[in-house]
């Protein structure tokens, strides 16, 4: 009853789309959009994906076996889906292999602490690296340091990682994770050990990439949980001298190839032009990838598959892509920016799903001025589902972050992300921790977005640089 | 000033006193209960311990080297503290060490599992048990099983702990941890891993004591998390057959001397009478011991301290006892219990503070009829901080828990278990999780009640059997 309904409804909207050339919301594209919105709320299916990506397959590091299965089950799933095209092009990603990771602090007042190694961190000789720790605020308090003050210990890196809906602490205390090795290696440190990039009070040590620099000396990289961070600054209170031994027997293994995985819904007029939504189908290791980002992963496949299930497809083609190896430098992203540079120039405008499952509050554009303005009227359908007009700053996403510099424009879906990094790297990143009705609510976000995209017709080019 | 002032206050009340024999708070009682309250309030004391002993000492299973560090902690504390009488009394503890615990779902999904092992379990086989689970609801499911069911698998106890703020749901689900490995074992099962005994869902597994019987073979016990229960049960919808892998190196290692530490504040009129006010040194091996029982041992000691600087001692003697050894099997209580045992009719009453720092709303009894109906309005002046009178059911605490039977009144103040067991036996059971004014709240009470008994002319013998 319901199909026949709307087979009659979208004969209407393809005969009111002809000669239509206003800048605001087609009056169709927004029944349309209405209608996604009304079913993607009403539908378990990105609940389902991302139940069936935790529970069937589960941690899936870059590299790893599990990354294969993982690239199977997308694979699969996408073409269960009834996509009109699904395909995957290999990825050559840097294997990391984890291996034990133990540290205790063994003066003044000897304790075991809970900490992970890093991703990408080089291994300590199998006895382990002990040394005094030196306490540094910040990176930048690192790298303003005196060399000699380092020299020969190991840097704990103390910064707080602040909770905010935005998840802007994350970016304020992330370099010391991504940058502290080099700049401890080149003071001349043995090791370094960070507080956990994370606003939790659990004790669980969060992961994350951390990078070495040519010329500099590999150290081991840890992160501590937030509660042994606070443990050694209560010790610091008592004695300067405070001794950590590090243990640590990650690996480098070399180059794997892993695969992004691609789904489209082919465009009705204009099928060379793309509407990319994108989400990263790799994990890190410790959880099962729930809300990182198992839950992209299922809100732009389930936002597509809507799409796909129209009676009339929209203009353009809706690409969605499942990035591999996201986590370990958005190696994914960057071999798609490479593999489809002859074709960016057809994309219209991209965007991708990386940051949990919380609702999405706003939408943020990169695109030209003029087009900027147009896309806050055209995107009117999106304000129903509580997604209100950002403006003009957005960067995107990660494994999409480099398009705007190639001019093609870029969308950010901004979620709620105030308990994102309570979890986010570490063994609590399971399933538990996605809201069903929010990821719903992300679901017609996204599908409402790529359709009204697929559909607009407005010049989005050139990006404003400002 | 204060003392002063203090003095001659001090002065009026113990003229008061002389003569005053009524069943409800004495005048001079209340005031000093009430001055007793606002100190309390406004003290640092039981934090500084609490983060003292979680920072000098931290973790300190019976029988490891750092319990003995937390008894040369608790004496120096205690004789610092200017008790009038410090000292401890050897107790006979087993020695379990806990080595490695590592478990994966080997099929259909192969994921890694977070476990912990059980206290007293003994190993597994280094190279791990593999074997299909068998899922049981709780343990009475499991004892009633048929043998043959359960014949060379893994047993999977998947009793789901409710969150009450009184703790109850604990009762309820913890035969399964404790009594588990004997039922699993006696229907032939190879390994118990059971659902962790915890209201959260974070991915750490929540470890405590289980048990062997005589006779019955000892299979290796673990506990997992709440999401890997969870996970398991996903999978368990879609095949019957999962199987795990588990491998644990615990081993227990003999007896080792461990010590109950007790201070007095000697009675200025009775001293032969005791009113005992206790809590348990000894902590798991995997968090530092804030909440279980830390917080105990910093709210019984402020508590004690705040009667031994009052200007006139009570009646009574109150003796803080610090357990040892509570975790593994009240192994502390019971020798008290012993070594005291001429002595117990000559105990008032007792009481144990071992539930976290959650506020105390309610107080029970365990005394005679007629005692308790006087107790209840003797101990009025608790109310102004929050604690209501409860029962006449009381158990006292672990540790007290066996004195009912040998005669000895109890009390039990009832704290607000609400998130007790999100942390309890977990690496989470950190200082953070402590509420400084809850803490305070806690001395308010215990020091309240234990000036109220040790000045109480009630008659509390013989205890109620009903």
């Amino acid at each position: 009853m319901k199909n026949n309904y709307l087979n009659v409804l979208f004969g209407l909207i393809s005969l009111s789309l002809i000669g239509c050339q206003t800048t605001g919301t087609d009056s169709a594209d927004k029944l349309v959009s209405q209608e996604l919105q009304q079913k993607a709320l009403s539908s378990n299916l990105a609940y389902e994906l991302v139940e069936s990506l935790t529970v069937e397959v589960g941690p899936r590091l870059a590299g790893s076996e599990q990354d294969l299965v993982a690239v199977a089950w997308a694979e699969s799933k996408l073409k269960g889906l009834g996509f009109d095209r699904v395909y995957k092009e290999a990825v050559q990603v840097p294997v990391w292999h984890r291996g034990e990771a133990k540290a205790s602090i063994t003066a003044p007042y000897p304790q075991p602490l809970v900490i992970t190694a890093l991703g990408g961190s080089v291994a300590t000789p199998t006895e382990g690296v002990e040394a005094n720790i030196i306490r540094f605020d910040s990176l930048k308090a690192l790298q303003a340091a005196n060399a000699a003050s380092v020299a020969g210990k190991i840097v704990f890196i103390d910064h707080v990682t602040e909770r905010h809906k935005t998840g802007k602490g994350y970016g304020q205390s992330v370099g010391g994770r991504s940058k502290g090795a080099i700049a401890a290696a080149q003071k001349g440190a043995l090791a370094i050990i960070i507080r956990s990039i994370g606003t939790d009070h659990d004790r669980m040590a969060h992961t994350g990439m951390m990078r070495y620099q040519e010329g500099v000396k590999k150290i081991p990289a840890a992160a501590m949980s937030n509660p042994d961070a606070d443990l050694i600054n209560a010790m610091l209170k008592r004695s300067k001298n405070i001794s950590i031994k590090l243990q640590l027997s990650a690996e480098n293994q070399g180059v794997a190839t892993s695969y992004n995985v691609i789904a489209e819904v082919t465009g009705s007029t204009k099928p060379t032009e793309i509407v990319l939504i994108g989400a990263h189908l790799d994990s890190w290791d410790e959880g099962t990838g729930a809300i990182d980002d198992g839950a992209g992963v299922a809100i732009v496949t389930a936002a597509g598959k809507l799409i796909q299930d129209l009676p009339l497809k929209p203009a353009r083609t809706v690409r969605v892509v499942l990035y591999a190896a996201e986590e370990v430098g958005l190696i994914g992203g960057k071999t798609y920016a490479k593999a489809h540079q002859a074709e960016l120039q057809q994309h219209y405008i991209a965007a991708e799903s990386d940051f949990g499952a919380g609702r999405i509050y706003q939408i943020d554009f990169k695109a030209s001025e003029q087009g900027y303005k147009e896309l806050i009227k055209h995107s009117q359908p999106m304000t129903a589902n509580g997604v209100v007009m950002g403006n003009n700053k957005a960067s995107g996403g990660p494994d999409v972050s480099m398009l705007p510099s190639m001019g093609v424009p870029v969308a950010s879906l901004r979620q709620d992300g105030s308990d994102y990094f309570d979890y986010h790297h570490t063994p609590n990143d399971t399933l538990d921790k996605i809201d069903p009705a929010a990821l719903q609510q992300n679901v017609a976000a996204y599908a409402q977005f790529a359709y009204l995209m697929a559909q607009s017709k407005i010049e989005l080019r050139p990006i404003a640089t400002k």
